[in-house]
């Protein structure tokens, strides 16, 4: 194994496949077999993204939506896939695709979704769906390339400026050019490949439960490559492999039944935000410790994949640096990869009295506490709903549904209401450690010099979940695009060397994947 | 001593002058010359405080309430008073009014004020300022009253309807006519009176002490007689001797530089909701006990006012039920007026995050809450503010002015801010067994048969310690009014039967304040 792994701790935990990892001889001849093609075809390639990124693809704009995925399905059949939309339950359309590749069993699902974050075009620079090419990003005084008259070599410090450039168009555009290299290098794919190309990914894939159950032949596959997000801050290649999970829940603790004088009742009437005070401090302390029976453990992960955590994963003096702050909420000496591995409680907003003016001399009738949990790993929604409520009463109160009646302001004296969101979903991740990903882990770290940061959890969520649930299928997350493309924000960017090395990327790992010798490895 | 005073375990500490309380023969008779001149004269007293409430007092209405100092000059002029517009660094007009009686030196001070609160008038019943004299409360079916026709005698039921009516237009008239009543049988005042009669009340009395100070000789006296405020609710006659102080503070807890994604930084960058949790925890208990050093002591107040304190001053079960609640704060046992004895800090207000719709996931900058603290006799504000930050430096917490720089964020884990308000004083209270306070409150309990309530501190907070603390004079509150009378609220009334009461009340006061023998005392 090759030091560029950043797997120090892990190694002895995490076995690749034997002949997997860097620069083996055929991880080597197929990145440069894809990077020839792309040489060669540059100019067309950034007109197939730059066709695409036209398209504006905002999850509430149904038609335009729609247009996306019909302009997908062409983008696949030119590549001999079939192609057809899907739906589920009043979804958005995504798109399915298929390339059947004979000589193996081994499936590949390729997700990526085309729909993007709204825009605010007084924001931006440029139109965001008219893509503009320049030298170099506007900051660094980047000047436009003429479409017309623009050339190859394309300088990869180039940036593409358009909504959606990074998130997630140009992955499914790297793959696509990947399976165009491998097919003019007379390289054959070493999986079936699948696609499944979501639509309302930025308005929180609500209907990915009832899309995987409703087409789960379709879209069952050995493993799924997510190609999204961006690579490590650094510069350096990564898979990410978990996500936390996300719910939330309005606390409301209740005080006397009018809103009182603070004087004449100061001391006698109870006072609510002092309640929510005690309550949420009873929750956690002041370093992130959740102080709620059963949801005071840390991830429940593999070692392999705690060893990953701590090794690299994170650069945490960037993390902290960026929250700009003296220290890390978790200790002194905290590792942000150990602060994720546990279950957050935060507390997202507070509200008690007049929100638009000096607060009156009263004592209000509630105090609110929104409450947002992250999930680590084997830890479910539903618990964490029942230990907040069963610590609430642990607390002394009695739990009302709306209002408190006058009986039980008589009968209870603390008494308060949970609201739990419908929101919610559990972390996913996938062992490092299983043999495909594993696999696929390696190729990744094959298909370029640099070192691959191997993320074995993200801080943040998505709802990842259902593709284990549902399907029963590990997935890793495989990114290629720029970390500072401003993805969900204004002036979206992708860098094209990116791109560049996202073709390489996921050539490696398609023509890879079956094995040392292409054939199917189950 | 009669029992009608409400006076058991406090009979041991708090003599009163021998030979004064109630049905002396000699309060009888004032009380009776008083209800005599009454009965022949109720229509005139009526028409004379219609005429007062149909002048509109909103203290920001500057014509309007200078027409109310005028018309006061001319009432206290047509009873042979010296009487003159007082005003001290841009206040409103106040009244200042001299009956100089021969052979005592001994000085009463009658304060009230003319100014009201603000009429909301779509929920007034009638103009507030066309006064309306029903023969009960509307809510009791009251028909109205014809003004041109009124005969005595009036009901005593009858209810008087006006913004002021109670508060506190009807004692000053209540003073006139027991003056008026004097003089017509012959019997002498007992001291010089002087009148004080503010016109910024409502608005917290912003230029007390500067009129204190400026008209140091005419404002002085042996004792201030305020005449406002209700009778206790149980309908019994009250005195009232303290009221607690009052100021507040807002507390802003920092959290990171910038709003962090929850998932990527919860447990990483400090939640502030949760630290301002921890902060307003760790200021008191869940009962109220307030926990900061210094803050932590009950009201510096003599014996016989505890005593008074605990015995018949409110009526707890009253005030526990209008709170609507099962237990008191401060305990399951607590007497109301034990719990308003000690300081108190309410939570005005908790704000963060965004109060017009679901909280997003993020960790927010900063968590406010404005907490509000009620003082006791002996407890500065100033000593407040000290105590409230070396607390809030004893957690660890660095205070900023203003933003915290990056620096701070840098150097500081803990970073708050503390904004006092310029609004606060101190509380004030007379000691019952203070000669003069206590001869006024024996008048007062010989004015009626029923039993006096004497309330040593009230909950709520009035600007009376520039009374003490310029002039060093006591003070006592006289109420008359009933005690639903709707201050402050739509549809403010008057039970005519507490007019009535309050006639004989100063009647007796004035008649009586010299000593038994009506020389002066000192």
């Amino acid at each position: 194994m090759r030091p560029g792994i950043m797997l120090a701790a892990a190694a002895a935990l995490f076995v690749l496949q034997p002949g997997a990892g860097a620069q083996t001889d055929e991880s080597g001849a197929v990145a440069g077999e894809a990077r020839a093609w792309r040489e060669g075809h540059e100019v067309a390639i950034l007109r197939e993204l730059r066709a695409f990124l036209a398209l504006p693809n905002h999850a509430s704009d149904a038609p335009a939506i729609r247009a996306n995925a019909e302009h997908i399905v062409t983008l696949l059949q030119a590549r001999g896939a079939t192609a057809r939309i899907l739906e589920a339950g009043g979804s958005a359309p995504a798109v399915y695709g298929e390339i059947d590749t004979p000589g193996t069993d081994l499936t590949l699902m390729v997700y990526a979704h085309y729909d993007g974050q709204p825009v605010e075009r007084a924001l931006w620079r440029t139109d965001p769906f008219d893509p503009v090419l320049l030298s170099a990003t506007h900051e660094a005084g980047g000047v436009p390339l003429d479409w017309d008259s623009l050339a190859a070599p394309v300088d990869p410090d180039a940036r593409l400026y358009a909504r959606s450039a990074s998130d997630d168009k140009s992955p499914l555009i790297a793959v696509l050019a990947a399976i165009d290299a491998l097919e003019a290098a007379g390289r054959p794919l070493a999986v079936d490949v699948k696609f499944f190309l979501e639509g309302e990914e930025e308005a929180g894939s609500p209907h990915l439960t009832q899309m995987l159950t409703a087409h789960r032949d379709l879209l069952d596959a050995d493993i799924w490559l997510l190609a999204d997000g961006p690579v490590d801050p650094r510069g350096d290649p990564r898979v990410m492999l978990g996500v936390r999970g996300v719910t939330r829940a309005e606390l409301t603790v209740f005080g006397p039944a009018r809103v009182l004088h603070s004087g004449h009742f100061g001391n006698v009437a109870p006072n609510p935000g002092a309640r929510l005070a005690h309550l949420v401090a009873s929750m956690r302390d002041e370093n992130g410790r959740i102080l709620i029976d059963g949801l005071d453990s840390p991830a429940q992960m593999s070692e392999a994949a705690l060893a990953f955590l701590e090794d690299g994963a994170f650069d945490d003096a960037a993390m902290f640096a960026q929250a700009g702050i003296a220290r890390p909420e978790w200790g002194e000496d905290a590792r942000y990869g150990e602060a994720i591995a546990h279950p957050a409680l935060n507390v997202l907003a507070l509200s008690m009295g007049a929100q638009d003016g000096p607060a009156t001399n009263a004592i209000q009738t509630e105090a609110r506490a929104t409450l947002g949990f992250r999930l680590t790993p084997g830890l479910p929604v539903e618990t964490v709903r029942e230990a907040l409520a069963a610590h609430v009463r642990a607390q002394g109160y009695h739990l009302v549904e709306g209002e408190p009646t006058p009986q039980d302001r008589l009968v209870h004296d603390r008494l308060a209401r949970l609201e739990f969101s419908e929101f919610g979903y559990a972390a996913a991740y996938t062992d490092p450690a299983h043999p495909l990903a594993a696999r696929l882990i390696a190729l990744a770290d094959a298909a370029s010099p640099e070192p691959l940061r191997v993320v074995p959890l993200l801080g943040g969520s998505l709802p990842l979940a259902p593709i284990q649930d549902v399907l029963g299928v590990p997935f890793v997350i495989v990114p290629m695009v720029n970390a500072d493309n401003n993805q969900h924000a204004p002036n979206e960017n992708l860098r094209i060397g990116n791109l560049w090395y996202g073709i390489e990327l996921y050539a490696v790992i398609l023509a890879g994947l079956g094995g040392e010798d292409g054939a199917p490895s189950r």
